[in-house]
């Protein structure tokens, strides 16, 4: 079976399980609590009929890596859509630190229910992915779940340092490029790292294996936002949705314009302007261009991502159908323009 | 030994557990984040070198129900350590939900850094409280961590409904005494249960135990936040520090509020008006008072505290020092003045 098999096998049941733990839950005397969860879970069709989706890539990374260890995969269930359910936590709140009004093209919670009831409801969602994680004691032993709590939280404490640090760039005029990748890798690879390496938790292999499917997940996260990071200046506006170079318009502190302001002196000075012409933008993209940067930049993501590979095969080096998508997973994930 | 000696001997252990674990953290390229937390805590002193922290209620409690069953307090540290934390972090984004500007006279979290770094601060707190739940291990069984752990998050779930009810009332012009109960059980009850039966739970009682150590603590919650209530009016602003009628004038939804807006209406006319004049704030506490609101809300604190000792007492029906202390601090938070 290819990714796509297993998706297709896969998504649905992780959609499943997230829906029939949700609502095996009691929220006593604040039903509106939980209706506030299932909108942002993409459950509660708003006034157009959508409920958009996110893209649920860490529970199949750890159904994956289950079954890459031939067991069989939904044993991990409850860890996995733990994992989706924390992810999710992240979002609620990430989007008021960052006072995005959309998410999926629909109102974020902040927008639609205030500021108060999106921290409240954020809050609930971390302690119903906790929950989950302690349905794993059906299937696996009490050592095995209160490892990989450990790991749930020590991952999660992880990411808020890295969303420490994204909010101080903020106020921020330097970043180091070895200060974002610490950023990138506390907030895009803790969860992913955790998704991966709960595989192994989970089935009882050893640290190796545990460490080596962080790894793969960890250089994953990293190459993941630095292909975004790409696609945020290169990318083709009528895939990506967003305008032209979109990244230098919004002087986001991401990979290309890190380096670009380090290493390209006419690119820095442009940089300084109050406001950006959308000729200054393309010359811009075109000086990040001419400077190296972007060959540098797609260097690093191609290496990461090789690096993440190499981590798997170490785990896995006879292939089955899941280690086979874990793999195929890295690539598509490099490859894509959206 | 009193319940005050029984404070001073273990408010400084559960300082010392309190700091001893944070310092083992590693926050990793983020140790601001660290720092703001400490900040929080009450450790690190501010321009005019002040260091106010909590009374450490929760932790006490614990420890206190842990030595009523004859057990060594300290055995349940890691676990009234975690209560402690879990209610510090519900303050840091309580303080953000209500746009309060101070907490023991210094800024709040969001005043001093920013609401996206306090919101991210608060978010780690939780991680570290659970964290710390974990480390219940070293002198616990798998199978009660695990339970723990459990009504760990399930308490706080209850109390994330709460604060939903809490945030809801806002907007809205009634609001039934029922209601108001539901949102201080889940509020204030919730984490005071927890506190008080993970005593039960770590020392291996038997469920009734456990339940009745919960309707202690549940019922303690609700006569101190009723207790608040009386004082938010009728508190003497010498001693509360805050202005007469504090809560008249702020149109707080408090428990004799509801009351009165429900039968008294001349306070309901009252409230109604736009700005009220001292004279008429105190007007309405005194139109409270032949009413009969302050004696039936009396009635109903003293009524909720008998409540919490009877089931205390069924836990223990014979005294020892611990339980006798528990018994004390119910009698000395109803007759609390400030």
């Amino acid at each position: 079976m290819t990714l796509e098999n297993l998706q297709s096998l896969l998504l649905p049941q992780i959609e499943t399980s997230l829906i029939d733990f949700f609502n095996s839950l009691d929220f006593g005397a604040s039903p509106e609590l939980g209706q506030i969860l299932r909108y942002h879970m993409g459950w509660e069709a708003d006034a157009s009929g959508n409920m958009p989706r996110g893209k649920r890539l860490r529970p199949l990374i750890t159904l994956l890596a289950t079954g890459g260890f031939n067991e069989y995969p939904p044993a991990s269930m409850p860890a996995a859509i733990a994992v989706e359910l924390l992810h999710n936590f992240t979002l609620i709140h990430d989007d008021i630190e960052d006072q995005s009004p959309l998410r999926h093209g629909r109102p974020t919670l902040w927008q639609r229910y205030g500021t108060a009831q999106a921290v409240n409801a954020g809050d609930a969602l971390f302690s119903i992915a906790q929950l989950s994680m302690l349905n794993l004691a059906e299937t696996s032993s009490q050592v095995v779940v209160l490892d990989a709590l450990q790991e749930f939280n020590r991952s999660y404490l992880h990411l808020a340092q890295g969303q420490y640090l994204d909010i101080s760039f903020e106020d921020k005029t330097d970043v180091a490029v070895s200060t974002y990748l610490e950023m990138v890798a506390g907030k895009t690879g803790a969860l992913i790292a955790l998704a991966a390496s709960l595989g192994a938790r989970i089935t009882g292999q050893t640290l190796t294996e545990y460490h080596k499917l962080a790894e793969y997940g960890h250089y994953l996260g990293l190459a993941f936002q630095i292909q975004d990071d790409i696609l945020g200046i290169w990318g083709d506006p009528k895939i990506t949705g967003k305008s032209a170079a979109s990244d230098i318009l919004t002087r986001k502190k991401s990979l290309p314009n890190l380096i670009g302001l380090a290493e390209c002196p006419e690119f820095r000075s442009l940089w300084k302007k109050e406001t950006l012409a959308d000729e200054e933008v393309l010359k811009m993209a075109n000086l990040l261009e001419n400077c190296g940067v972007r060959e540098k930049v797609n260097q690093q993501s191609e290496e990461l991502t090789q690096l993440s590979l190499q981590s798997l095969e170490t785990v896995f080096p006879k292939k089955n159908d899941y280690s086979a998508a874990l793999s195929e997973l890295a690539g598509s994930l490099l490859s894509r323009d959206y």
